[in-house]
């Protein structure tokens, strides 16, 4: 049996035409690879952003369940033109939306998660010979309900498909050439990386590099799906692997350095130190889906016995944030609440530093060194986290990157430009 | 049991969001009649138009599967806005495509023909006072093969909705206010008709009129489904209804004045007069699909033993036409083929002319006083067709709806320019 190439084109990689044509080009090269090709499809360009545009013309806050339908389009158009296109140059292929594939999910509108995927279709299909192009960050429920995946859904797809279809691998074709060790904006000789872990690219997701949703990854490490992340424009660039840290040598204690700008501080002060007090107000964040990053309760003050908390959120969710922070003060009776978006979260993420001590105190006095004041700290076991005001922010990232070695002697090719800080 | 009533709005009719809200408030009125609305929408604009072109730049022939799977995306897009503008009104509604209603049609792309629709989701919702929208132009087939039903098909599939759900009326929306006597373009007093039979009506489409398609008029009659056209702009004008001709009242023998300047004449000379010859030539015309409207076939020559033939087709056909007729001509040794398309046809149509005679002679002596030469006559029960010269159409037109005094007294609202002859 032949082996099945999952292969999934973001929204750039197909914004018109000529690039539809240029990814049929890579398609190609796959099949003639004597592989069975699966193909899956972002919207065109900036075709969401368009049809989201028409819906708020329309209505302020339109219901979940037509913004499905209405967003769900945006695949089916690229798909289409993508199988018209591989047809066009001699190759036999068929475009399948997730209703009639039946990629399953659960019955909630614009984040909804997979619970199954039918292959009886696709299987069918490529034993035609056939390459099939999937429209990916969409579901259907079990009812025929339209639905979405959220934020990095098409990535999602693929790699639940790839799973389902036990695929051989999962490449994620996208604008950049792989994953660096830091943003070439701010660290031009930023080294890509061959491989990384699984895990170590989940951290690397969290703490702000935006090549990978972590969905996905964790989606590919809970079926140890291997993924490469690649350039749809650079074919021969074998980009970054992503596999198993059972599977990969690793040969520095800190894979990269990642700066996330788009977070928020809040600090609740004075609240009464009595137990479950900090319950009620992250239980009533959870229930909004309100994901909280790092949080720092203080001792409890002797006197007032009361104490502050304060914690980090995505700027995104500020306002409902506010909207609860201030309902559970006056229920907690606590005191004042501020928010503080001036701040950057700076990581150090590698697996390898479970074994080596000392990576911490060097990230630390690092930072002392280059005059930087820490504001907070979150670890996990192969990442540290510190808080740090927002215009230290690059020159963090240039000097942990130096002090762990992680640059290369070539510049790396560097796409946009950075947001202003 | 509340009374269901079918609304169908076309492409103009919901080219932008601000027209999209416009139909909402149309929707909203006949709710608030007290009638439960089902809604039948076609993609906004242009939409259809620009997804060809993309089409086309991808591939000069695309499959037609994959011009289905591409076209059928707008009418999602026109159909999940309209939902949202209704429910941006404060009214509940939900849209459906045709694979999660079930509209099955056959399995044949870009021209299907529906064979059976399921109610079930839509009774329910109906029950739960919800507004449906529905994208109209598209179907599903029993294996899941997402179809289009071609010109005119969100028309069709409104009226097939309508007799589905035994709705009492079935209004298609448009950009005119209603049928009239004939192109208010031509002849500026032309009146709209309050009323008009299935028959007629089917007559006028292919005579040229293009207010609506003959497909939806010819389901509309097999279900004795009352239709009613009338404008998007207008709700307070009951437009035109078009019903059974046993149910009208019929004041004059002619309804209707119609030009078709689509056509092109062939003639094909000098065919041997054996049995079979002209069936030959016609069988193979049927076998591409191309539908032949007027024919004559000449006495046949007592010399030469041959004769000629004479007809008509549509421009768009008029390619593949001439291959095929240059092949079968080679095949019966015919003689030379002539293509001419500076024709016009010019119609009377009505139900009224069964019973008194003398219609077509007042027709021909009309052209002929016009100094207009007739170089073709076709007629069913109902209808006189007249072949004449391109040039002399508009005066025919004005000619004809004068004779059968077929005026009013108020000059109709001109919508667009008379494309040139």
């Amino acid at each position: 049996m032949k082996k099945i190439i999952v292969q999934k084109f973001g929204g750039t990689s197909v914004a018109d035409t000529n690039k539809i044509k240029h990814v049929a080009d890579v398609i190609i090269k796959e099949k003639q690879n004597g592989n069975d090709v699966v193909v899956v499809v972002s919207a065109m360009g900036h075709t969401t952003d368009h049809l989201l545009k028409l819906a708020h013309e329309i209505n302020a806050a339109p219901s979940e369940r037509e913004l499905d339908m209405l967003l769900s389009t945006g695949e089916c158009v690229s798909m289409s033109l993508l199988t018209m296109a591989l047809q066009s140059k001699g190759y036999d292929a068929i475009s399948y939306n997730a209703s009639q594939i039946g990629i399953i999910t659960e019955n909630v509108h614009t984040k909804a998660r997979i619970v199954d995927i039918k292959t009886d279709k696709l299987k069918k299909s490529l034993e035609e010979g056939k390459i099939i192009v999937i429209a990916g960050f969409q579901g259907v429920t079990p009812e025929g309900e339209i639905t979405t995946l959220g934020r990095g859904g098409s990535d999602t797809s693929a790699v639940a498909i790839a799973s389902a279809l036990g695929a051989e691998r999962c490449d994620i074709y996208t604008d950049v050439e792989g994953v660096y060790t830091t943003d070439p904006r701010i660290v031009p000789n930023a080294s890509k990386l061959d491989e990384i872990s699984y895990e170590e690219m989940l951290e690397l997701a969290h703490a702000g590099a935006n090549v990978l949703h972590p969905r996905s990854v964790e989606t590919a490490k809970q079926y140890s799906m291997p993924l490469r992340v690649r350039s749809t424009f650079k074919y021969d660039d074998k980009g970054t692997l992503i596999l198993g840290v059972d599977k990969m040598e690793i040969y520095k204690p800190v894979a990269g350095v990642a700066q996330d700008l788009s977070q928020v501080r809040v600090v609740v002060c004075d609240i009464p130190d009595t137990p479950g007090e900090a319950a009620t107000l992250f239980s009533s964040l959870a229930k909004e889906n309100i994901s909280v990053d790092m949080i720092i309760q203080s001792y409890a003050r002797k006197v007032s016995q009361t104490n502050d908390i304060a914690f980090t959120i995505n700027k995104e969710d500020l306002e409902k944030t506010e909207e609860i922070v201030n309902k559970v003060k006056d229920k907690l009776h606590a005191g004042d609440v501020s928010f503080d978006d001036n701040i950057a979260k700076i990581s150090i993420v590698g697996a390898g530093m479970i074994d080596r001590p000392g990576i911490a105190s060097t990230m630390f006095q690092t930072l002392a060194d280059a005059g930087i004041n820490i504001r907070m700290i979150s670890t996990s076991e192969i990442k540290i986290s510190c808080l740090i005001n927002k215009e230290d922010s690059q020159k963090a990232v240039k000097a942990l990157h130096k002090v762990f070695n992680l640059g290369c002697d070539t510049i790396a090719e560097v796409k946009g430009t950075l947001p202003d800080v």
